[in-house]
């Protein structure tokens, strides 16, 4: 089987690094770039865990593309400071980056790259804010019809995390998230429905913290921190890791009930800003592009977590 | 004990009948008036019906009081004629109507009626768009404190009819909806959430058909085409009966399991228009005033209803 | 001639008391009631200026009326203190009322009187927000063909005082002001362009002040302070006169120049809300039921407040 | 004199070919590249008429750059066919262009261009809709620093065109003007206040077709197109030629009345859509870094014109 092409665009973020740390482990994908994006932290501090990650994951053979520092819009990105701490990932130990990030901005990256490799074999992996993603579809909107797939982290049907009925990656940037989801390229939204089945439990860490590997030591850290923030802010007793599901899903999409179903970002309500209108009402129309993720099999994706890490 | 005095709010329309065939027959409940307001079919024609139910119902020494043909700001009241026909009770047979409405308008009628009983007696059952509810609290602010509670027909946590997230009533006036809903009153609201589950079986159907009475045949003639309808325009194989939940709630609270929960509606968005937007991540403030009806006992409900019916 | 019959709403302030004084002085118009609306100040407070002015006026046998609290939908209103002062007309010496408000909300009371005169006979002068009219309208459509004309001060074509493009009185409730502009009565909107142009120089004050009547010795009083908040608020050497043009084009429109034009209240904008949109790119249509005023000649608009006053 | 270096952004068009004209033919300024945009007709149209134009106006040497086919957020480019016909420049003459776009978006070349010059100077002249610019700047926000200034056609104070209070340009893509003028670099606003003074007339037609060059032919059949279509749509005597406005204001501001004045514009409005919103209500505050341009030297425009046509 080829190697699933990826570009993951992110804001690391302790899921952020579960995400890449998957990735680099997993046989089957192969990482052409990593692009960051304001949101959990500022641009500069994502930008820096993104390249200390991916030396930890050997993966600093892989370009890293910084990208915007704020949203299309709005005023202000909102930190999840409260979430990742100060510094993106405060309490988890990594080496210092040796390499630098690419010149091109990540949405220049994003077209460049798509554009080169042959058409259908990109997938963009999204699990922050969107806006790079709105940027490089507006810049060169060929690459619509030229990747694969776009399967991303954020949103949600039935529920919302920063807001009643909206989540933080697609709120942070509402105006963002309504030009990529109407592109009619493919979109798997995975979702908080999805993530919140995706909880880091007490056995899961364990048999982590079994693994003698500078990786699955870096892991034990994340999952321990975010355990403790996730316990703190939102009183979960177990913390939903979201973003390596997005990856999990590129890697092996049978292990999610993902449903078609129509989407649209709201981004103009007063109470309902960066909502993902998902219409569940009915079958979904033949031309629908978009689908969205409902049921997750708990085992089999941490089962790949570990795998990826035993890996590194 | 003591009954309870409510005005229903309505636009008749065939669950609206069987809202007040219940409120008619029960003996907990006294009918201080019915209000009509634009909705399931125009002001005029839900008139009409509601002054022929009140006939049936032996409700005519009740006033019945006509209220806004339109919304607030909306231009277009929208009708729903493919549920409740051109009549809004197309194919169900009801005496002519000998006596006539109310000279004031209904929100001036819900005002002096408020106002004139002592405080804390009157519950409001509002079961069709909220424009005659919000008219009256902008006209007289004091109704607030003196109603006993709000028991609404509208809205839902996850999921709308008209619309992927909004439900009919209040998407038919937004604005007259977020009025209502900031008003400090208690307000309990039975969305599709509840109403989804007041499902017309077979089994109710034939127990209802077995009665002998003209209330009895009237309301197997209404539940027949409510079936039809809703088979027809949603594929629903058995309709959720909405409006007399409203009623039952207010009867006895007890068959239903109601949260306490932030309310908000949303009249500003492209996609969320005349959401209620239900803040369920976490439990209600002390000071919450709202409440969402969550899960309906299927049998109390029918059975109170059959009662009621047998009791015409 | 007949006497213009009018209905005033206003919200007095210092130039609503002008525009009273104007209205009990005049021969040629009927007051047929005053209600009022929380603007200037609160609306207990103008509520009691409304009184007392009327009681000066000799008007104290007119029907006072009070109406709205609070705009339709926005949260609070914003009072003109720093124009107005904390009793809606500091410094002036006024009689204390010995009469009280109609029972009447005013948007009944403008309902009862429009209905009860002819049609075709009743001019609706609102002065202040138009929260009470629309509520009228709304609560009885009929009245849109039954009243003459509404002549309202509010709005501008070029310009704004509260914001950069918008005027208080329609920016302190913009949806209600919707309202008012959407039906199809013929209007005249006597905006900022015309009452920039309202000046009361020192000349007319000086010939004010050799009147010897209580009338004159308030509107003195009136201007002088005027005059003060004007200049350190906004920096007018002679403060503009806004409300008392509105009564001045019922009793003789031929002092302005008047200009047919499709008007669209904002109330939607970020940074036009309250905005009056008046088309002037080409001749209006034909069924144009809206007017803008754009031209005041100065010397007859004062000409006949100083008669008015001396007549009272 | 150093010659002032610009960079034009257009969507050639009749009074997009002037400007340019202008720009090719006076000796004081340096075009560095001309980006284009769809706005007064698709981006494929506008692209090709560039090219076409460049070379008639010896500007061949000179790189131009395709941009955005759509505004940011909107579904659809409002093309102006009525004015400028299906070509964007029918009725005129132009040789068949024989060199071809920069591969690189017109965003992406102006960042390149301005990162790649001295500071300071380089000045941006949009004259079409803004998204080009808005991508550019949020691509590579450090231009905002480096640029000179912003001088771009669009907007108004007190007028519209395509709406009564919105200008084509602007209302074509509002988001993306926001974020032009929300950056803090010197923007001047050369608005229809000031291009409605631009007027071609009879006069001016006459000297023109004087001279015998094939720039000023191809100028004579522009101006005498634009007149016709201005007649025929606007009722305009004769018509304003907006876009060389910018170019003159580069080349010489002294022939304007500029004013210093805070600008917003409105994107989220029902009326106001694409509204400049400049508060000219009192002196602008120290730090304010937008202008708005208010009158024109009518005479000294057209000179400026007829010599660099006469000099090509």
């Amino acid at each position: 089987m080829d190697k699933k092409k990826i570009i993951i665009d992110c804001d690391p973020g302790y899921d952020d690094a579960v995400a890449l740390l998957l990735a680099a482990g997993n046989p089957n994908v192969e990482v052409l770039g990593i692009t960051t994006i304001a949101g959990n932290q500022t641009l500069e501090k994502v930008t820096r865990n993104a390249l200390r990650i991916a030396k930890l994951a050997h993966l600093d053979h892989v370009s890293v593309a910084a990208g915007s520092a704020r949203p299309l819009l709005r005023d202000q990105v909102v930190v999840a400071a409260n979430i990742h701490g100060e510094s993106g990932l405060d309490g988890c130990t990594l080496p210092e980056a040796d390499y630098t990030v690419d010149q091109r901005n990540a949405a220049q990256f994003i077209i460049d790259t798509v554009m080169r490799e042959p058409p259908q074999t990109v997938t963009l992996v999204p699990i922050g804010p969107l806006t790079n993603i709105a940027l490089a579809v507006r810049m060169e909107p060929r690459i619509v019809e030229r990747v694969k797939e776009v399967v991303l982290m954020g949103g949600g049907c039935h529920i919302g995390n920063i807001k009643p009925m909206a989540e933080f990656n697609i709120e942070n940037d509402p105006e963002a998230a309504h030009i990529v989801f109407e592109e009619k390229w493919p979109i798997v939204m995975i979702g908080l429905d999805l993530t919140y089945q995706a909880l880091a439990t007490a056995e899961v860490k364990n048999e982590i913290a079994a693994i003698d590997t500078d990786a699955a030591r870096f892991l034990t850290q994340v999952l321990a921190r975010f355990s403790e923030t996730y316990k703190r802010s939102k009183g979960f007793d177990e913390p939903p890791v979201h973003d390596p599901c997005a990856v999990a899903y590129v890697i092996d999409p049978t292990m999610m009930q993902v449903r078609k179903a129509p989407v649209h970002v709201e981004y103009r309500g007063l109470y309902t800003n960066g909502m993902t209108v998902v219409d569940l009402r009915k079958p979904a129309p033949e031309d629908c592009h978009t689908s969205v993720a409902l049921k997750l099999d708990h085992k089999r994706f941490w089962d790949m977590i570990i795998a990826a890490v035993k890996n590194l």
